[in-house]
């Protein structure tokens, strides 16, 4: 085991009926004025929004609206929010929606506290000394944004998707009202599954020691999201399948996942981000293809967990390690298959001569992973591979 | 899933040579004059007290010392940490040592902060409303104190040994380095272990429905322990062990387990407590006598999960839910008797005259436990369960 910091100090309403929580939080807090950051449309449909901004009233917090932020959320939405936010005097903001307006919310308060562009965040020219109070209402479980200090944003004039990590960024509430997800998407609950997933994977491929409660933590988390995705095919409404699977999305990303080990692998998050940088893809489709991929190429540095993932997660129990982890991946992409994601970069319109700028872009000047170190070139094959397979 | 609200604001310090950020992270938290409460002995011996100290000088943080506290830490003594706290004009309390010396040190840090009796904040009588900052360097995992807000504390003229909770008593900084618990005794490792497990134990087996994650978490929670204290009784030095079973510790009851519960049984506890209030007996010694006794009067409100339990624990496959689910108590007592742990009431000394008293101390206006409440005749059944078995 690694030594470890572990601090997480959001506070989290779970459960039906809490959504109504979100303006006495505030209120407490101090807040008088917030900026409301969402989406486009669902909060405004399926009784969201009403439910927010009843709460935000009922404890005179006022509050302006600031909505249109996409998947994938753009740094000019987040300029054009910081710009907003400061004319308007918030004190606060208040992200309403899934990860990307989380993401979207902390850069803009981040960015309001500083006096430069936010993407000097970004590239690492400016580091972040405050925020202001973050707050949410989460109506899709995928990223963890709910409890940690991530926030991912692309400048899509430069084909950059990149992230950025403070303890400012911890929203002081976050509310998960599991019934509001009935409402999505077959190819929303699917992305989000494989988004929870991979985030357990990175954390337990990443080569770590000694962490064998922590990997079991990781099982108990895959398992979950395994069963539950299946049952909301059948039945997006069943209040129990959703439930488990909001809990198991901010488990998966919110540190406790993370404790005593090498801090994750990443290569395939990163080699995700180059793609959607360049195609409009969302972040789950692109996950379950690259997963396998970098599964197929990196699974012979470590043997034992990829044959132990076969066995605890599919119950492969024979054949040696190389045969349990081979299984392990190909009954991966067998779920991925059965669920609906998409299988091949072909399958979601990457064009072969794309492959070497993408490549380029997601290394930059840097190794990918931990688990194996990745050059532009073994990243060019294994996009090569996530291509052809 | 119930409804839950999690908030766990404790930042933790774990690994190797941590002990040295104590002094930092008090500084910085505007600390000047800290009571530092802590035990007897071991601390003078094995170099922590050495290591707070110099931390404390370093940063420039005075403190006055507070020893002597004890297991099943008592009331008499938290009040005389209350009168030092006060006549010293201390701004916040920092618990070096194991869970009593927690406990103590946040009664002493609300107790500073009102005006009547201590005592009042565990009959009910007052309300916890603020507290003294608290800090913490753990040196013996057991209760979990270190990352919440509870305490217990027994009141000696009166057998009584009560808890509190509240947001207030959360440690703002613990530290946890399990190199300080290689000097542990085999019994202090031993009844640490099953103090762990007796928190799984009392979450996992209070008749919650649709928490297959928790569960899941729950058996690697208890898994961990049983693999690892085994492995401490032949090296007590093992750093991966002791690393191992210390955070399991920790996340056995930081409420990360009780998420979406019904709030756990809490009855063998209950029972425990009113065994040490009349008798000197190590916490985690009673909790390995009274639960395998509690388990066999309950198990048949809930087959399901006691088998389950042989299943995932001992690996028990074979036989009818009740023929599994009695096999696996009876593992657990072969396992506590493998790792020495007491077996009856009469290994601990008791004396079967007092069953009664004790039945109605535990008792007293309630009913105990959540999966079957239980009436002062069952509880005494229960003890006198525990005597003969």
């Amino acid at each position: 085991m690694n030594n470890f910091t572990y601090y997480n100090p959001t506070k989290i309403y779970f459960g039906r009926n809490t959504i109504k929580n979100i303006g006495r939080e505030m209120r407490e807090q101090g807040v008088k004025k917030a900026l409301l950051v969402c989406g486009r449309q669902s909060i405004f449909s399926n009784g969201v929004y009403d439910q927010v901004s009843s709460s935000l009233i009922g404890w005179y917090v006022d509050f302006i609206r600031f909505s249109g932020i996409q998947p994938n959320p753009l740094l000019s939405k987040v300029e054009e929010g910081v710009r907003l936010a400061r004319q308007e005097g918030v004190d606060a903001i208040l992200a309403v929606g899934g990860g990307s307006v989380f993401d979207s919310a902390k850069a803009i308060a981040a960015g309001v506290a500083h006096d430069g562009p936010v993407w000097d965040f970004f590239t690492g020219q400016a580091r972040i000394k405050s925020a202001l109070p973050i707050f949410g209402v989460l109506t899709l479980s995928a990223t963890g944004s709910e409890m940690n200090g991530n926030a991912v944003i692309t400048k899509a004039d430069e084909k950059k998707k990149w992230g950025i990590a403070s303890r400012h960024l911890y929203p002081r509430v976050s509310i998960i009202d599991p019934t509001v997800q009935a409402w999505l998407s077959e190819r929303d609950t699917v992305n989000g599954a494989v988004d929870i997933l991979s985030h357990v994977f990175e954390l337990y491929f990443d080569g770590s020691e000694n962490v064998e409660l922590m990997q079991e933590y990781s099982e108990a988390i895959i398992r979950c999201v395994i069963k539950n995705v299946k049952i909301l095919l059948e039945n997006p409404a069943d209040y129990e399948a959703r439930a488990q699977m909001a809990w198991a999305a901010t488990l998966a990303l919110n540190n406790s996942n993370a404790a005593g080990r090498r801090g994750g692998d990443w290569a395939t998050h990163d080699m995700e981000h180059s793609i959607s940088a360049f195609y409009d893809v969302a972040h789950g489709a692109g996950l379950a293809v690259m997963t396998p991929a970098w599964m197929r190429y990196v699974y012979r540095e470590d043997l034992p967990t990829f044959a132990r993932f076969a066995e605890k997660i599919f119950g492969i129990e024979k054949g040696s390690l190389e045969e349990k982890a081979e299984k392990g991946i190909e009954q991966l992409r067998e779920f991925f298959r059965e669920i609906g994601a998409p299988l091949s970069l072909q399958d979601l319109g990457v064009e072969y001569r794309d492959l070497e700028k993408m490549a380029e872009n997601a290394v930059q000047d840097r190794t990918l992973g931990r688990l194996k170190p990745l050059q532009k070139e073994d990243v060019l094959a294994i996009y090569q591979l996530a291509w052809e397979q």
